[in-house]
């Protein structure tokens, strides 16, 4: 069974987490799971290229990361950061830690070499064990800015970029949010393959707008999803009317939609009106969607969906691929 | 009074620590350092560009040396290295530590942005008091290369960056020395006016191949040398036929000069004879050089020579500086 999924950072690797342990405990050894990272959040920072979404899904499936943060290295320290804001050089307010900089500084020697990010990443994977493919939504540098109120600036607004709106400023009101190049973008190499390829396609619960969001913004990625044989199955990421993690309430506004399980479900449509999706995972605590998700069009179950440990991210992969396999037998 | 030092690392670092002593406790409050670092060990590791020696002085001056090593920072950890060496980038031999890695990123950083090297180590210094002004010998690219044996070569040798010669490989036998790209490169700014202007130009106990000597390769700075007003003292790197650290017993032979207090000396040679020095400093145990010395037409002295500690760094300095004026006063 091959599976695709679309992911953002911290919540898409903790899903790609759970569905490796998934496929692995059953009778899925063989399945072959490709994810498609989000690149929008990427930045330059002190001359070094950073991809915060490709890293958080690299260490938490390599066994990397730092458990409680859910970002970053686990034995993490701090000191090249301590010491650049010592010489004074902004931004002082993103955590770079020594470990991290090692993959920053690989990826950045590589692209000044000329390689895509596409091969500097499956370079870097090479060291992690990951279980999965990961590779990013594009070659093309895509980077995310929201349009925030400035008191300051002639017309009162100004475009700050994604990681000083989310990590600087803790999100605050949001007028608009722009994947600067994401128009002129082609999708990285496999990625319309992988999706045209799945049997099924997961949309893991990461931002629907600055995560899934960008990725689909990519010209001809939207597309695949909307033609893939796959069966499409997406997790919500709002429970009870709040994210599950990250601050996506202060961006759904901006694109039109409310902070609902249903309405982000809606937002992404069904296939077969159209849309993105044929099913759609909400909590237990938001079955009173089920209604108006099934008038949507789409093949809509309640399940637990907080993700607190590797047990609960695995049942929760296992639903995804559950449903997505009901929607095949019924499709046949 | 102004004193000008040229000076590569270690050893010139901590000599020109005790002459800052030396001229704080004395008359000479009004005293202005101006120090002319060696970049020829300079080498690009891992995409960040490294200037071994400005940086040692930056860090013994500023307080932040690591007191043990010589070299890098106090408190330091080795996260990045780790890192590096597990995605198996090399190499892994170079002593890259997380808090160092800041000063490198910044650097890089400029360079990027188009600044010259001696307003990027302007600019870093800026952050520590050094009491002393430091700067580059250029701001072009110069990087010393060793020819060494390798049986595995056509012609039986290779050329390896000095770094490579010197941290890899421990300074096996070399059989040239060439600092690539000096003779193209041009005095930083400053570096000929602080020699021309000076009253005092020290030659520090650095190594005379790789450290002295490429500072003197670069086209101008050798005849502003020979040139200037100022009295031009010099100490031995050597003391009882050794080097006082370093390996440069390895490099002297590669310019045809004897290990040896007195050799080194007149290697320099005395301005009055067409050299670079007026005076020249050796180890009391190497007093029986003084005659060689004198025949040559330099002011040679025996003192204690070996810096031990700060004590012995300013009264090493104290000496060069009183050597310094009795050579004006002779002058005069």
């Amino acid at each position: 069974m091959k599976v695709a999924v679309l992911s953002g950072g911290i919540g898409g690797a903790r899903f790609v987490a759970g569905l490796r342990d998934a496929l692995a405990t059953g009778d899925q050894d063989e399945a072959q799971v490709t994810v498609v990272g989000n690149t929008a959040d990427d930045i330059w920072l002190f001359g070094l290229r950073v991809c915060p979404d490709l890293d958080t899904v690299m260490y938490t499936l390599g066994g990397g990361i730092d458990p409680d943060r859910g970002w970053g290295r686990r034995d993490e320290t701090w000191h090249a950061k301590e010491e650049l804001a010592a010489y004074g050089v902004e931004p002082a307010w993103f955590g770079l830690g020594d470990r991290d900089l090692a993959t920053h500084l690989v990826r950045t020697q590589m692209l000044g070499a000329g390689y895509p990010l596409s091969e500097i990443t499956a370079a870097l994977c090479a060291r992690w064990d990951l279980g999965v493919t990961l590779i990013p939504m594009t070659d093309d540098r895509v980077e995310t800015h929201v349009v925030i109120d400035d008191a300051g600036a002639p017309d009162g607004r100004r475009a700050v970029h994604f990681q000083e709106y989310w990590v600087r400023l803790h999100a605050p009101v949001a007028h608009a949010v722009v994947p600067v190049g994401a128009d002129k973008a082609s999708p990285g190499p496999g990625v319309l393959e992988a999706i045209a390829d799945a049997d099924v396609l997961l949309v893991s619960p990461s931002n629907p707008v600055v995560s899934v969001g960008t990725i689909l913004a990519v010209p001809g990625i939207a597309d695949a999803v909307r033609s893939t044989g796959a069966a499409v199955v997406g997790v919500s990421p709002i429970i009870s009317g709040s994210p599950v993690r990250g601050m996506a309430d202060r961006l759904l506004p901006a694109i039109g939609v409310d902070v609902s399980a249903a309405a982000v479900g809606v937002h992404y449509g069904a296939r077969s009106h159209g849309g993105l999706i044929d099913g759609w995972l909400v909590d237990d605590s938001d079955s009173d969607a089920l209604p108006e998700l099934t008038d949507a069009g789409l093949l809509a179950r309640a399940v637990p969906l907080y993700l607190s440990d590797r047990d609960t991210s695995r049942a929760l992969a296992a639903e995804a691929v559950e449903l997505a396999g009901s929607i095949r037998r019924n499709a046949g």
